[in-house]
């Protein structure tokens, strides 16, 4: 048996050695370059070739190098395995704080003050009112973001697949609890995974039931977002303006993450004096913790037991 | 008995009308016009002119209108009679998010990707290491955000005058205390009152006991810093350099306050890559609590009753 590491376009010498130290090298393959196809039963993942896990006859399991499954389940020929994903409390907790970073920026006009600066004007203005954080996605990244910003005097409304119960968290799902969650929040945080559901569903629709006050903070994945439609919504054109009947629909965006990354040169995003770029930091996997579980699974799947952290094919999350 | 309104250059009517909700009309007197000054037995305070406390014989009162009792205690007419305070939780809270949304908004490295921002640039880079808060003066300021900040996962340090116990806080008192916090701190916090024991006590020989990573964050009073010695330790001139025998003492600071507000115009600091201003916002009196508290030790007073929150005269806060 052995595990195939196929993660294009990245240094893989240290995750490499690290698993060195747990797993036997002559069991370690990496693609392109396989020795053994068909000893492969076990495959580390990331940002593969779709097309590229079907040389592999004996496959038993896939693990995702993060915690999306996304460009995984999207590949059209994906061999028909269970498939983990690596689950890190402390990514939760890194997620948790950037995203309570980037509200209270906003809620202390921290931009606003940085202008001001640099023309060395001195005006104090009281933090923002807006008090209620919306979040789609209740999951491991969701859920600790709701208690942090809560704890940090924030209201928190949250929305997920199945209803959630959390202390102190109005938990909606559905579409009319979509529709509340949306147009409430003066923060909106998306968390959501990306399936067929959640493609595309911040768009102009969404962004008309926001007030016009409301901060949207993406840090799941760029497809969630319609790019024009963002774009539109923080600085319409005149014509749009006038299509929409209206003059703006919401305040702000910070973004860590885009349908193409790295974000291309001459994409508007980068210009908007109303976005706010962050180049997909907001939780990076610790390749310690990352190794440890997909070590763990390794032998659990030569061991022939049920892997950790699976993920439900069906469903694509 | 009467209340004095001691608050120069400032808006009062929203003040004045919240007050006489519970204080009777007749009984509320705004310097400098008042009525009948043998009446004043309360008066409410904020940095008012020197001496213009003394025309009172029958004065048995001085309340802040804010947390700190520096402008107060430095009249050198100032009438021998009790001095409160205001406490209050919400600022506290308020506090400490200020605080640790800077730490954060260094340890993200915000600067650095809003400046790649506005050239396009796409360059992912980790969080910065350093995980060590130290926090100068645990009060009611300083032990919360001592909490906050160890809620959201950082070492935590902090120097008092007394030695304090607060669970899982490194706490010190003394000069070896002081220089133990200063130097190992990554980021330092001053929360701090201003008296004579801690004026300038963020000075040349301090920075250079600092990491050189370290990052000063003064919510305190502008007071606390010699401002030349901030400028010097940021970005010192070739001179300064030799002299120090070092490149650079620290690396950053934000700060809240200043020794003169508004910040002249011609300071340095408005114009350091290495300073980022906010003009005193990081915890703003809330009226509707400070009057609470307020008319409740001016009824106390009226009933010859101790105030709450006394400050201690000696000690000067
Ligand atoms: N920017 C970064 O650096 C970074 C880092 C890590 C992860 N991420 C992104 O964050 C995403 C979330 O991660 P996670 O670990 O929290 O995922 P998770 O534990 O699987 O949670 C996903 C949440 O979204 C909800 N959801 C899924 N489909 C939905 C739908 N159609 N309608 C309503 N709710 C739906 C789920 O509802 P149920 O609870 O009912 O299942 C669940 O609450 C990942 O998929 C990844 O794309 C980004
Ligand atoms: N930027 C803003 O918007 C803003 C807003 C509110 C307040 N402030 C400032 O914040 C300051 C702190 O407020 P607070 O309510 O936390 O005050 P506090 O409750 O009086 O606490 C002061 C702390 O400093 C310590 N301390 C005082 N003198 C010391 C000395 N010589 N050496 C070592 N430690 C010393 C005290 O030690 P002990 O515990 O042993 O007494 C105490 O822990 C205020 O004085 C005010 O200037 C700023």
């Amino acid at each position: 048996m052995s595990i195939l590491i196929n993660i294009p376009g990245r240094p893989l010498d240290k995750l490499i050695t690290r698993l060195k130290q747990d797993i036997p090298e002559h069991e370690i393959e990496v693609w392109p370059n396989v020795n053994n196809p068909d000893a492969v039963e076990f495959a580390l993942v990331w940002k593969h070739q779709h097309g590229s896990l079907n040389a592999y006859k004996n496959l038993k399991a896939i693990s995702s190098f993060g915690a999306g499954v996304d460009s995984i389940i999207s590949d059209p020929d994906l061999p028909n395995v269970p498939i983990a994903r690596i689950v890190d409390p402390d990514l939760a907790i890194n997620m948790a704080q950037y995203v309570l970073t980037m509200v209270q920026h906003h809620k202390l006009r921290l931009n606003q003050f940085n202008q001001q600066q640099k023309e060395c004007i001195w005006k104090p203005k009281s933090a923002r009112k807006g008090n209620n954080v919306g979040i789609l996605g209740l999951g491991q990244l969701g859920a600790k973001t709701a208690k942090v910003l809560l704890s940090a005097g924030f209201d928190v409304s949250g929305w997920s697949r199945s209803l959630k119960k959390i202390n102190n968290v109005n938990c909606y799902a559905g579409d009319n609890g979509f529709n509340t969650v949306v147009s409430e929040a003066d923060y909106l945080v998306c968390l959501l995974p990306l399936t067929d559901k959640t493609e595309n569903i911040l768009n102009a629709a969404v962004f008309s039931k926001m007030k016009s006050t409301a901060v949207l903070i993406n840090v799941a994945r760029g497809e969630h977002v319609v790019d024009e439609d963002l774009i539109a919504a923080l600085a319409p054109t005149k014509e749009q303006a006038h299509h929409l009947q209206t003059q703006q629909q919401i305040d702000f965006a910070y973004l860590d993450v885009f349908r193409q990354e790295p974000l291309p040169e001459q994409h508007p995003f980068w210009q908007s004096d109303k976005i706010q770029i962050t180049p997909h930091i907001s939780a990076v996997t610790n390749v310690e913790t990352a190794v440890s579980q997909i070590v763990e699974n390794y032998f659990l799947q030569k061991k022939g037991l049920e892997l950790k952290n699976l993920i439900d094919r069906r469903s694509a999350y």
